[in-house]
């Protein structure tokens, strides 16, 4: 009589990994938790918080108890709880090492919003403790986990636009609240280049599955904008790949929200606009034939890194992005904030290997098993 | 310290108005329970299903107990269920009349998906015994909630495309499942006209605010096709609307995916493409100067129906698309059936009044209060 | 040294055939003439006028002589021009039957605008002239012609789409001189239909290869406004293709520019938009996979035609769009006529034979010989 | 009766400027020689070829008699030709100087394809020249006379994105003739910089009206590919322009045809894709309300350049883009290969004017007078 559900529900709590979200800020409350609910494999079942209140009335409409909220003193006490296995790090940068120490320290397994730290070395530090630890760490470059991105990959990689030859990422947008801790130095590590301009630098790596050799950076920090005190409003960069492939970059929190990124091969181009939203990503892919956008189902990007990440917290596998992924883009990093500094070209130590610093594929959605 | 949540959390169950989702099918599963969930002034209190095994693993996902699930025989059991203040109807078409006569009983308020019946007097009978019972009728309708929408109508209303003269809309899909109740006509009440035709006649009149005069329409039905044995497999027709603007519409389930509506005026035009689905609507608005893309920012299309009925709830006012909205469409649905029998024109009642069948305005997102 | 030309020069005059283009109106100053003049088997060899004045400026323009200028009085003096082999009649559509059947008393070769005649009978009588004069006659379809409009075909008739479901296409512009020549009976046999809504039913016919077994009509002619005493301001009908498959069309001189053709098919559909302007025409294909765009090399849709009926004229086959072919759109469109002063279907003589009415397959640019 | 021309004839030849085309490569034959003839104040009176019997067919095909072509040895008699006013000058690069001296020798003024030189100093030689030969010396810039880059131009300087922050072009294509003169250094002067980064370069210029203060840029050369055995294969290049504005900018012969350009303000955004064709430019302006594709009437570009030198040679007044506005950048590329030599940024010397080499504002198609 009544049609039958189509789909199967999700996977019961009890199979499933529960996470506490570690921070209750935009991006927890608008994007992340409503994706983690309808997660196949993992659900939330703590948030840890500085503000009890606030936690208390999130974990009410989403019918947690008072009991699952937990301030930031009381962290340790996740320690006792057997059904949060791993914690979802989306706390200001300066404070990912502090949580993920004591998360490791607990066995919990760490998801960390990027940038993992505040520099490469801050970064190792995070990984190798994680590594002593014995628990998964994975940084959370949702761009390498979505079908749109992984087909740009696959167009590039697979020759469909020729030989590669030159590459440009653009992400900037406008940050205007003077007090945001983003534009903290201490708090954040830098201004729009580990925030927004991450999302260039980690994205061309992926879709080519090489590393540069050598970047060239010029920052602007105009310090009568009460804003940019601390941190630049923006940089423009170029990255040298192996081969004389050359990347075009700017990030900035001065200029009206832009994101795109071009692969421009010897008989194609694709172009990624918008390459980094939550929604709506566009990939059109032209060559002498014409314009192809190929067409995707709906997916939710959030919930595919949920579904990731519970995957190798349960089968002990290396995840895609792991800490080291990380390292690479603030050794990237690092060495552009020298080049702005020096207005010097940098060399980076050379890497051949593919993909040098990923771990098991993700599984794409309808790709089947 | 940690950022401060931007936005605010949901309104709490105690304050808002619970709903009992009454069929279990892919809309409810894929988008309904979803978006209720993430509603500000709703939330899912109840499931009703004719699987109880399912819905217990649907309930339990969604942390509900168990006892929220209730088979269509224990219906009335709502009645003791005071938070429940309504329902919202997503069944086979010709259960419509049943369920909300049964819940208008129980003083449930009734939100149901279209076509609110399977034909006029089916339709007007689910209003009268709505209004003698005193509950509140919305059909759900959400084309007529959206920001796009809306913005369509204000041009077409406001002038910007000078006189509207001509109308078009294409509202076509693959039904390839020959087993789908959808197929059946004893279920359905007919084919693509009442379940995706009825989006192009109903936002048609949306955006003008007018009634049409005048229907001629053709319908194909090749029997041969097991899928197309009861209904038709698809319908073309015109519709007259007043001073000479007519509009031509196609609906069918034998087509590819395509959903747009057009609105050209003697000094603009205005396309929505796509113009019917869940996510991702554009409109573009053409006049001698170019054209432009207006931008919104995101939203839940259910959501906003959730809302807004939820207020009217509350309130007591007439929702913007009541029970009358949805017989106007099904007598001209049944004229069109009507002139594709017969190979005639069929004429229908004038209505000079605008918005004829509506009540009170949406308040539409970021529009303030 | 320097850089040699990569492109041969044209057909010298004397390998070209000669055209006398008959009617110095817009279309002939901005689009024909151009275009001839570039073309590689064609040139302007006379000139046709009835203001000698501004006749022999666009001769000195264009380098003809004062002598390459004749009235319409003395248009027979072109019997003694062996250089002339083709008339191209650009004149309003009353004119054509007598000047056709003048040029074709010369034994001139005749290419025609659309629509051929005033009616069905009378572009028969045009047709049996040239017939009986043995001189070829073609009908000036440009969208025939066109690397757009065969993909279109292509891909309609190749089974890229499936099996074709559904049509539709628009064809609207604002006349807004009340004294043009188009908005009087007695010159121009009817309004927009036979001037743009011409080109939706022409393009249906082509890109099917199909005719239509019925039509229905509804017309709207506001005689308040002074534009439309004589002629109808709009029609929108519907043409019903064998197998179920109808076309629903607007065609209007009252509304915003705009040109449109969809096809849809059970795997996919395609879009013209622009489908009909002499520039900048875009087709797009979708399917499941995505949507594709393709691209083709620069044309003129002009110098295209000429180069067809030179052929023709010099290898005496029939040019694809014939006289044939236009007798057939206006049977069609007096259909369309009797339907909106009937209300009523009106029934067409059943066609089976695909492309009944065409001759020669054109060569596309760039596909070689 | 038969319809009047809505638009007038060209001016006739007698109160035109006369042309002698200088180099009948693929660009003159077809697109200079086409535009000049549609032209409404100049005209082809003459062409300069080192293939005479190919000059003479084109000659004939374009009604000039076998008379109006030269040799190059010949090119003095022009003298003679007080019809021949102005010559456009479509030589490889290396022989502008010489060609172009000799015609100021005679008193006709000079139209020239970019670059004008080989590098600043010849650009200057050929400025210093024209000067004391008191003859008219325009650069053929064509993206600067366009209502599309005037539109791009003003959206920029008229705040309609507010203060300008960031910038991005890229121009390449594949250049796969290994014989190409373009290939040769001594011919071309450089590879794809001065072919068509220029336009990058000069366009960026144009819709800022600012100067760079200092240049960073890579080059890639592959000398085993035999077509980079004497240029770069590509540049990729950082401008710093005032007030931390920063453009990043691709040029290549080796990459898939791509042009673009975009603006991005505090408050919105502009981008150009393609921003350098002949035809189809496509101008989008995106801020919070939206994304406006602003239409534009039918324009040639080459024949705005060939009115607008027109009017100068009669008016005396500089053209907007003299010799000056091409020596500023040559001074801008060599600094370019300069820098990708060493490594280093090199600095440019200060221009505080707006527009400091630009002389009278061109007048834009439908822009009255």
């Amino acid at each position: 009589m009544p049609r039958k559900p189509h789909i199967k529900p999700p996977t019961p709590e009890s199979r499933r990994v529960g996470y506490a979200i570690v921070g209750l800020g935009k991006l927890s409350v608008e994007e992340l938790i409503p994706a983690v609910r309808t997660s196949q494999e993992g659900y939330v079942a703590a948030l840890v918080t500085s503000e009890l209140d606030k936690g208390r009335e999130f974990a009410r409409a989403l019918d947690l108890k008072d009991s699952d909220v937990y301030a930031y003193d009381d962290f340790e006490a996740l320690a006792q709880r057997e059904d949060v296995q791993a914690v979802y790090i989306v706390l200001p940068n300066s404070l990912h090492r502090e949580f993920i120490t004591r998360a490791a320290k607990m066995g919990k397994h760490i998801l960390s919003e990027k940038p993992l730290g505040m520099n490469a070395k801050d970064a190792q530090k995070i990984v190798d403790t994680c590594k002593k630890a014995g628990v998964q760490l994975m940084t959370a470059y949702r761009c390498q986990y979505t079908p749109h991105h992984w087909a740009a990959r696959d167009a590039v990689q697979g020759g469909r636009l020729g030989t590669v030859k030159l590459l440009d990422s653009i992400h900037v947008q406008v940050e205007d609240d003077p007090t945001a801790w983003r534009l903290q130095k201490d708090l954040a590590g830098g201004g729009p280049l580990p925030d927004v301009g991450i999302y260039s630098v980690n994205t061309l790596r992926f879709v080519t599955g090489q590393e540069p050799e050598w970047v060239f950076a010029t920052l602007h920090q105009p310090k009568k904008d009460k804003r940019f005190r601390e941190v630049e409003e923006s940089v423009s960069f170029l990255l040298g790949f192996p081969d004389g492939v050359t990347a075009t970059v700017h990030t900035s929190y001065g200029a009206f929200k832009t994101d795109t990124l071009r692969v421009m091969g010897d008989r194609g181009s694709l172009l990624m606009d918008p390459a980094f939203t939550y929604r709506g990503l566009k990939l059109s892919i032209e060559d002498s034939a014409g314009t192809t956008v190929p067409s995707f189902p709906d997916y939710n990007q959030f919930g595919l890194e949920f579904d990731h990440f519970a995957q190798r917290v349960r089968d002990g596998r290396a995840p895609w992005t792991p800490g080291e992924e990380a390292v690479q883009d603030h050794v990237i990093m690092d060495a552009l904030y020298e080049s702005a500094r020096s207005g010097e070209v940098v060399k980076l130590k050379g890497v051949k290997k593919k993909d040098a610093f990923r771990g098991t594929k993700p599984q794409l959605p309808g790709s089947g098993d």
